[in-house]
């Protein structure tokens, strides 16, 4: 319940893609505060007693739900939506996959796995990964967008100049984002919620977790946005730095290569000194270990680093 | 003066490039802690009252001299060289140039331009950008490297898996670096020294400034270490992120191209917000702004995100 917001989105309101002729669940004047309940990426696929035979019969029909979407009244195409982000109440339960042919090295771990997480979701203290590990938890929205210009269905895995699946771990509460508008009335939704993630998500998937959430939407006239931008309230990474990181590099004149060997880099090194399998390591990094672009002009080679906070192990 | 080093290297035993055949300026024993004299990046070519004329006539063949090289008595190939970056004392003079044909948005930007900055080498106060910018320090060495095995003279502007021009900007006091070593003595050199520099170096330059570094040198036997690794003491960003950040977003199927369209979009904003023109704006975020992807697996569009420190200006 949210005693300051307007509107009530169910989880029953949700679609599966961006379609900008989907009839609205909810027309709102700006400034309306919605509250939305959004299920997990799986649409309740996998749940506490899931097990890896689930995430291989996963029907990719389902995935991604998103709960919307909200006609806002004077929206136009050239507009801004902006996005307060104002709470989120997470579940207590979560999920992280390595689904076959999805993820940054779908290549190297070709079989699936499964990572059932629970937490307190009151407390929000870290989660328990194994024995362990710890994982700093800060809830966001993996998918906030508005509708495309171009009519049909669009899917929802890819994020475009409009939002969508975006995957910003840093939407978190407190943030305000800025999304180009580029239909009549936005149509705006989310969904994807996450418990925690790091930069990149590069399993594939980060801690998916059903969750309430609650925004205001508003409007800037005119804004002529190219892409998304945010403003964050404070620090960003407090929950995850204070002891520091162990960080990985990739080097060459290919981005996505160095991120490669970089992630590949830091699997390495927390097998051999955490005693993980690979695939464990995997999982857990894309939870919580963050993909940088340290250098990106000494041609003809660029250095990507991967930055794993020491706090989940020490 | 170091009173806890065991040798000084002065300013004067600089090479330009990277070779296996250089004789050494110093040979040391594992665990030796060594002072390096660096020269700024342009090996004193720009100074405090330097002019965009001098960018213009820069002689690139004295670009980037390093300090060393440093044989490691018993490093030979496969082994790892751990480097504990102990400790810099900066000069307090520092510039950051727009070079023509150098950096992310070259293309964009094809005049040279110079800032010059001045700072308190004691306190390390945040540097003056203008009359309103405010740019926390953090000492760092961009240049931090072994010989390759590799005959021949190779240009130190690249960085490869023995390190050389990371650029990689949390390369600060406390942290602990592990390179690759090709040659029997690991020929270690440094140089290229920062005041300050966001994750990309995304203008090409940094706040470039002379700077005596500490480091000891010691070895790990038969690491077979792939590429540059290191530990940080603590959080990384503190110095930075207390007041949050702006982040501008680029969406699409190329890193690159990310990479551009995100700086491209906060150029736009400080530009709107701050009154600068693009070309110092260019060259604030090169000193402060931070390249991160945000995802790398909704195929087919990955998120590179650009924050910029909300302190600078707040």
């Amino acid at each position: 319940m949210c005693k300051t917001c307007n509107y009530t989105i169910h989880g029953a309101q949700h679609h599966f893609g961006w379609d900008n002729t989907l009839v609205p669940a909810q027309r709102v004047k700006p400034g309306a505060t919605i509250l939305f309940h959004c299920h997990d990426s799986s649409a309740g696929q996998l749940g506490a007693s899931s097990t890896v035979a689930d995430v291989a019969g996963l029907d990719f029909g389902k995935i991604n739900p998103v709960s919307g979407p909200i006609f806002v009244e004077g929206a136009a195409p050239g507009d801004a939506l902006k996005i307060t982000i104002d709470s989120f109440k997470p579940s207590g339960f979560g999920w992280t996959a390595n689904i076959p042919g999805f993820g940054l090295l779908s290549d190297q771990f070709p079989d699936p796995a499964l990572t059932i997480w629970k937490y307190d979701p009151e407390a929000m203290e870290p989660a328990l990964f194994g024995s362990q590990g710890r994982v700093p938890l800060k809830p966001f929205a993996g998918t906030i967008g508005n509708a495309l210009a171009e009519t049909g269905l669009h899917s929802v895995v890819p994020p475009r100049r409009v939002g969508g699946n975006l995957d910003i771990r840093d939407l978190a509460a407190g943030t305000t984002l800025y999304l180009p508008v580029e239909v009549a009335g936005a149509l705006f939704s989310v969904g994807d919620t996450h418990a925690a993630q790091g930069d990149g998500e590069v399993c594939g998937t980060a801690i998916e977790s059903p969750m309430d959430v609650v925004l205001t939407l508003d409007l800037v006239k005119d804004a002529n946005l190219k892409m998304p931008r945010f403003t964050t309230p404070g620090p960003v990474t407090r929950h995850l730095d204070a002891k520091g990181y162990e960080v990985t590099t990739g080097i060459g004149p290919d981005l996505m290569s160095g991120a490669r060997d970089a992630v590949s880099g830091m699997i390495d090194l927390l097998c051999a000194t955490r005693g993980l399998s690979a695939v464990d390591a995997y999982m857990l990094v894309s939870t919580c270990g963050d993909l940088r672009i340290s250098e990106i002009v000494d041609a003809p080679n660029w250095v990507v680093s991967f930055y794993f906070p020491r706090c989940v192990f020490e």
